[in-house]
């Protein structure tokens, strides 16, 4: 008795009786459910905390696909399947808050393949090169396949589609209705990167209706603004666009920090003055480490989010950081409160690391399931499995096997087409050319001395003659350009990957080179070829929409190191050719771009014209 | 001329015309809105980015509700209405991601009167305290008048209603269901502290089923759980409640903060080795700093999160670090991506500061509009003006005047009413006993020997009785238990607010001056009095549930000082005695409480007995 209870046992209408007398000390009528058994317990490992920077030793068990419990080693639980985690550490798995799978030239079953094995369980992916070629189509049918792997794969809807309207001709335009419908799709959390800031800052009515649609509906919305800065950068934020994950020097990285971007640092954005930088200020902002555009050669022999993280360390990043800046951080970014971190009640998602400035991945799990051990996956992946069983190469396969397998819509071109016509008198004349960098995928805007004779352009011979033909059947346009800056012999390079409206672009110092390797490209229904003296030393088909590819990861990435081999011994020498070739065509990105219509100005978003904005 | 576009001026179907030789450089088709006039402009001031860390000079501009740009000081703009801020700081407008509105003593409207001026822009709120008394009509109506102010107060849906089912009976139940449909109610963003974390640990299918109903809906689950740890701090997480402002050892903190909890530090946590063991973490978890339950006296005296702030610097937080736990990270756990920073595209409420470690509060504005200067309100504060001019004080006013007048049901109870009657045999025998401290809530279980004569339980000297009275007519009980650990001279105190069922609880040295207090609380329809040698010498009336008055914030303050003061002069000295005396009967916060049922063990979740539990 605890005491003499005057209203005790009364008992309460339509209720059950009070009271120590009535029921003991146990509560009355309560339902109890005994607790369940873990599903995987890893035991003896070492987690490390995102949260708080620590490392301590505690077992992981893990029930359906969340983290049921992280406790003291040795906690006796009763678990369905073991690991034992000793010398590991235990870590989340990483999160890509912004990148474009096509860039893997792999469709998602081929990406998660590839990369599952690498530790990337989740990602944001902006399917803006398909949706450029197949429309809504495209999207849809990304959402499908993602769905089916065990990796989560999220996507944004394309917000520039073509990157800029009225100044080329994609195989697909999508309007505000459009975007909107397509916000709403399961598996869609936000607006992919809005390219064109000039539009932005200039108040552009459709661009903010677009932008305005993802904010009403509470979604994320994708930057994209080299280099803007000061009232420009305020407008850009205002309009709700708030992440940035381009190449901008140290002090607009630190001014984007400040204004509140979510700055995500790729692979060539990283450097020491920029860590120096961002180790000075007071507090850490949120940054996250992207992949953006990762092409498969490059993932299997170096990683994914794995190196990115390992770059930033060997530059000065603290390891914590760099491993915050692939898990919590990101995760927070895409309003995921359900990971970022191994901690109960997460789902799990997790990796276990040999070490940890290393990045060395050894086992891989998603929501729940070891899906990856020792650089591989594990047999019969569900959504994997069967993916790799299709056709090994589109090139083999017909038509009807291939999904978008139809989109390039010319005819093999013949050396005549690579032959740059135009209606200026005969006679020496200055043309605008585009000066290409060695490093990045920025352009300058140069010119030089060319000589008509008999209504073609010759070019001096340290020049390279640049054309995009439009190749989606819409509305036939070619347009062309000298590229100056490159060192090459006689050859070209053709690609229908060709950000962002995918046009067959086609890069050379010889018409019969030209002409052989777009040929050879438009015959595979799409891809990447080098030529060399007329002769096509390389090929990497891509008859996915002229951008992907069905065959095993493994032998796309020899085929995209075979054609990155052959640009390198042609003279293309580039810290990321396929991304410096391909984006010779997107009018988004500075400073002087050649679409299918014709020579664009970036910075002044206008067409370029010689003697001004040079 | 940019060189010979071949495809230029063909055309697209349906579409513009290209090239340069149609439109210009412009781009054409394009529609253009003018930069919009902004509508205030904060120039001369320093922005405190708790972002970076940095402090630098910036003009802030607003437009609309929002900030439409940070940009350097003196950048030429047009505005409708300027503020000179030179010599101040802008900061975000502050955040409490866990508090009780009830505990002002004052509605919505006067809560928001009194904070405003602090700095406080954005609260979650949790009703648990009217919705025990009234039911769902109690938080609809606080939703509705929360809607009226211009702070931004959301609410979460009382999880535990009553606190412990079994062991008191408050003035409504809510079940899943009920709970559920609450869920979905706008301005609901989550499911309000699950106190009941015994429940929880031991596999309760109720509140797991509560609990699962608010995380399938995304919402936020905020938890309460002091001292909870280890496997049973998991199952707590694993559940999905990943928030704790409860106080901890500092242990304990820093396992919750590693384990993934959101840590909220309220002041009675704040301590300087808390920050020490923080500040040796190699990284700064998210860590809030919310005010849950703060009287309107020490509101006025002293501050709001202004306040927590301040103090959590003396005792060694590092200012930038409170500044960010009262702004970025507040908002974070809400999920309220549109605020907690002074970044463009962010609603616009902020806070001009004199200086931040004082958080000395002079501007304040919300949703882009001045509504506090200099410590008070601004003249015409919609939501606000017309609420100050109601009833002046509940015991004027009619019952018809008063929202939710009537809640206590019961008449001013006599002496005999405070005369432990028991059925056990007379003579001496041990009778387990409340054990108060001066700091903080928690209590401890004692014993004290007492006399039984005539069926009646005499205490001894040093020990003063507890009674707990149900008033709201459901299910008429009462409960008595001695108290000690106070020094108390003849008097009582009395009141209707009580956690969390907030039935009348009387606590005092004798009968006579308990029944006065209780006499005095019942007639002016809830409220809190004391009572000294028989007489009453200090009562707040709170007609409204029998928690809150309608009266201006001064005067229910000065009321609430003078009930302080006079439980001081009592001999009840604490430091939040408002907290002591009501949370005497809250049976889910450590270690022994009376309900209106009986003695409550808390830890072992079951009716207290003599000789075991001690």
């Amino acid at each position: 008795m605890s005491g003499g209870q005057a209203g005790a046992g009364r008992g309460r209408p339509g209720g059950g009786q009070f009271g120590p007398t009535q029921s003991g000390r146990e509560r009355p009528g309560i339902a109890r459910t005994d607790r369940p058994v873990d599903d995987l317990l890893i035991r003896g490992g070492s987690v490390v905390s995102v949260l708080t920077g620590e490392t301590f030793e505690a077992d992981v068990a893990v029930r359906g696909d969340r983290i049921s419990a992280v406790v003291a080693p040795g906690t006796p639980r009763e678990a369905r399947e073991r690991i034992d985690a000793r010398g590991q550490l235990v870590v989340p798995g990483f999160i890509d808050s912004h990148m474009h799978v096509e860039s893997s030239f792999l469709t998602p079953a081929g990406f998660a393949a590839l990369t599952l094995p690498r530790g990337t369980t989740t990602v944001l992916a902006d399917p803006h090169e398909i949706v450029n070629v197949c429309g809504a189509d495209g999207l849809r049918w990304m959402l499908d396949e993602g769905r089916r792997t065990p990796q989560t794969m999220l996507f944004g809807v394309p917000s520039c589609v073509p990157a800029l309207p009225g100044f080329e001709v994609a195989g697909a335009e999508l309007g505000q209705s459009d975007v909107e419908a397509l916000l709403d799709l399961p598996g869609v959390v936000g607006l992919g990167e809005v390219m064109d800031y000039r539009a932005v800052v200039s108040g552009d009515a459709r661009m903010a209706g677009v932008v305005g649609a993802a904010r009403d509906r509470g979604a994320i919305v994708d930057g994209h603004c080299p280099g803007l800065t000061g009232a420009e950068l305020s407008e850009y934020l205002a309009l709700g666009i708030d992440s940035d994950h381009t190449k901008n020097p140290v002090p607009v990285v630190v001014e984007k920090a400040r204004l509140g971007m979510h700055v995500q640092l790729q692979e060539k954005s990283l450097s020491a003055e920029l860590f120096a930088a961002l180790g000075a200020l007071p507090m850490r902002p949120p940054i996250s480490l992207v992949t953006d555009d990762i092409a498969p050669d490059a993932i299997l022999a170096r990683g994914h989010l794995d190196h990115i993280a390992r770059r930033a360390v060997e530059l000065g990043m603290p390891p914590l950081e760099a491993l915050r800046a692939i898990t919590l951080t990101p995760a927070g970014r895409l309003r995921l409160h359900d990971r970022g971190s191994v901690t109960p009640g997460r789902r799990a998602d997790l990796v276990l690391l040999r070490d940890l400035p290393a990045f060395a991945v050894e086992t891989v799990v998603t929501g729940g399931r070891v899906v990856a051990r020792d650089g591989g996956l594990v047999e019969g992946v569900p959504g994997i499995a069967d993916a790799v069983s299709r056709p090994a190469t589109a090139s083999d396969a017909s038509d009807g096997g291939t999904p978008f397998g139809d989109t390039v819509r010319i005819a093999p071109p013949d050396a005549a087409t690579f032959r740059w016509r135009t209606t200026a008198p005969d006679g020496p004349r200055r043309e605008l050319a585009i000066r290409v960098n060695a490093v990045d995928t920025s352009t300058r805007i140069d010119s030089v001395e060319v000589e008509v004779r008999d209504g073609v352009v010759r070019l001096p011979p340290d020049t390279a003659l640049l054309t995009v033909i439009h190749r989606h059947g819409v509305a036939p346009g070619q347009a062309f350009a000298p590229v100056v800056g490159l060192d090459l012999g006689d050859g070209a390079v053709a690609t229908t990957y060709a950000h962002d409206s995918h046009n067959l672009l086609v890069l050379g110092t010889s018409a019969e080179s030209m002409a052989a390797a777009a040929s050879a490209v438009v015959r595979a229904r799409g891809g990447i070829a080098v030529a060399r003296g007329g002769t096509v030393v390389a090929l990497l088909p891509l008859p996915v929409a002229g951008l992907m590819s069905e065959a095993p990861a493994e032998q796309v990435a020899a085929d995209a190191g075979a054609v990155r081999a052959a640009l390198d011994e042609w003279g293309y020498r580039h810290a990321n050719a396929f991304m410096s070739v391909s984006t010779l065509a997107l009018p988004v990105s500075p400073s002087l771009k050649l679409t299918d219509r014709g020579l664009v100005d970036v910075e002044r978003r206008a067409w370029a014209v010689a003697g001004e904005g040079a």
